[in-house]
């Protein structure tokens, strides 16, 4: 048993009135662009599948395709590539559409149907005996985008899913290049959507959200300095998501999710997604930050609590920003009868990180 | 950060191909009806809310009352007081009829109507336009119970939920009296069905499992010794409750239910009852244990699988007998295409505890 200063330091507790219910523990990283590691909580380095979360990256291998210049695509299909979106009708349409840009078609998504990630869609799927098909997948936009990055390349669209695809080679070169990790540091798995999905530490998703943010910024931004070495047309692909996803929070999640009412809530000055199974990324460009967290257990709702508890810490964006989210910073537990007989409150203390160079603050 | 040596020993983890996707911590309790502590994981007297894993001291208030004397209730009502059951239609009948049984109404319930833990039931119930009411709640078995008792007890019924409620108060003492704790060691909140829920340290849960068993042993098993001053209608009361439960799994949960599933492969051989939040507690009467686990999170799904990997460390029941459980055990998890791309498995270590008196092994 861990004596009591052993006890691991929880992120974020459920309290049932008197008692202690759950506790989570959970990793953060705040970085800069160049990867240095300013605020942690937990294993800075935790190793993590980001999962949805690394999307914004997928994207940029399927900008990098040519896709986006051969096919009639526009920023809001940017947007739903980098989307975990909720299967609302302009989520489907938006993908349908896509798929006939590029000259595609539903039966070559290799990824299945779902229910969907929102209850009020599943409530109407049910009444009406609708059965989702592969374009209803909340990834449905990430798949539309590969499928035409594959066409762009002229590369066989049959298996662009499969690991070994030169596709999916393509993309595990952009994700390390964006880690700057060499590829063979990073593991992969199979996602939900059937697309590989990398394992890399956590504060390597913070860098890839910094890199987001920074390529926004002019070139003599301080913050903007650790892309200068990078490709004009890498940078201005992030750049384009970026803008992208904070163009359209609707896309990027749907009716009532945390990503949309997050990116709403902070009107464009962050951009923020989550990824299945308790992980969140943030690119903060006014700061240069990226900042990534991941719920030892999984638990997406004490992630969302955390994103905003972090924000807090930081003192990013205004307090009548985050008093938009404090139905997700903490959340109460309303029981059957409608009584509150609980909370989520996150206990997390962001621990600064002595570094030699800090130039904002 | 903590150091390697520092850090917690897990209870399970989710893989995800080569990597790592999450990690559980869990508290687990193994005791006689003394009390003794056999096994533990974690730390045996986290203080913890059982939830609806407390049920069968409830049922033993309400059996005390003199409910199951004064009106015509049936061994299948006493199983459904003990129920998380999946709101199917075999539950709400029975639920109605204990009403009726006791001359109550749907509208003196203090519950609240909730979504059915069955996934089939919901989509039943949206498809049908169904709008659920109380007596569909989950716990609607406790609470058409606790307005039997309360009525037996010729006690107002309005407030019959309230913590200072005479009825209330009663159920209080007798959870203090089956974890042999004083009622003011015991904090107590409000469950999601809006009657109050203890919180106590886990191996009293386990004690009161333990005690469950042990009832329904003859008085000359050793294992019944601890049960020897127990008042012997209170030690019926507690084997009525356990028999009641094991000859009515399907009762106690549902279709494809794992209280359900577990007590039917087991034969009649342990009662298990889940609480919300990763609760969960086992009678094994045939060694005297109760076995009572928490995971720290509040996950059930990984409650579910420590509880199977407990049972197989202790050598409980028969290997057919765990078979059967294997995909509650080890759950594989699937994607939108059907791909296999990880599992849950657990990694505790039951550490035995060196005690004086061991009369079992």
């Amino acid at each position: 048993m861990p004596s009591a200063e052993l006890t691991p330091a929880y992120a974020a507790v459920t309290r049932r009135g008197p008692a202690l219910e759950n506790a989570h523990l959970a990793h953060v990283a705040v970085v800069d662009a160049h990867g240095t590691l300013h605020f942690r909580f937990g294993e800075a380095s935790r190793p993590t599948l980001p999962r949805s979360a690394i999307k914004p990256a997928q994207a940029l291998a399927v900008l990098e395709s040519g896709a986006f210049e051969q096919y009639p695509f526009s920023e809001a299909d940017l947007a739903l590539c980098c989307a975990s979106h909720s299967s609302e009708a302009i989520h489907i349409a938006r993908a349908q559409a896509m798929l006939e840009a590029s000259g595609a078609s539903e039966n070559e998504m290799r990824c299945g149907p779902h229910a969907p990630l929102s209850e009020a869609v599943q409530r109407e799927w049910i009444k009406s005996g609708f059965t989702p098909t592969p374009v209803c997948s909340n990834c449905s936009g990430k798949h539309a985008g590969m499928l035409a990055a594959a066409r762009a390349l002229k590369l066989p669209v049959g298996d662009y899913h499969a690991p070994e695809h030169p596709l999916q080679r393509r993309v595990a070169t952009t994700v390390a290049d964006l880690c700057d990790l060499a590829p063979d540091q990073i593991a992969w798995g199979i996602d939900g959507c059937n697309l590989p999905t990398p394992s890399f530490a956590l504060d390597r998703l913070a860098r890839v959200y910094a890199k987001l943010g920074a390529a926004t910024l002019p070139d003599d931004n301080p913050h903007a300095q650790a892309l200068k070495n990078m490709a004009p047309t890498r940078r201005a692909g992030l750049a384009r998501i970026y803008r992208a996803m904070a163009a359209h929070p609707e896309l990027v999640g749907g009716k009532g999710r945390f990503c949309s009412e997050l990116m709403r809530a902070y009107e464009g000055t962050l951009v923020g997604k989550v990824g299945a199974d308790g992980s969140y990324a943030i690119a903060y460009p006014a700061r240069g930050l990226g900042i990534a967290l991941k719920v030892e257990d999984g638990n997406s709702t004490i992630a969302f609590a955390l994103a905003v508890e972090v924000l807090q810490q930081l003192d990013l964006g205004s307090p009548a920003m985050r008093a938009r989210l404090a139905h997700w910073h903490r959340p109460a537990i309303k029981n059957s009868a409608g009584v509150v007989t609980g909370e989520i409150e996150p206990v997390l203390r962001l621990i600064p990180v002595a570094i030699g160079r800090h130039p904002d603050r």
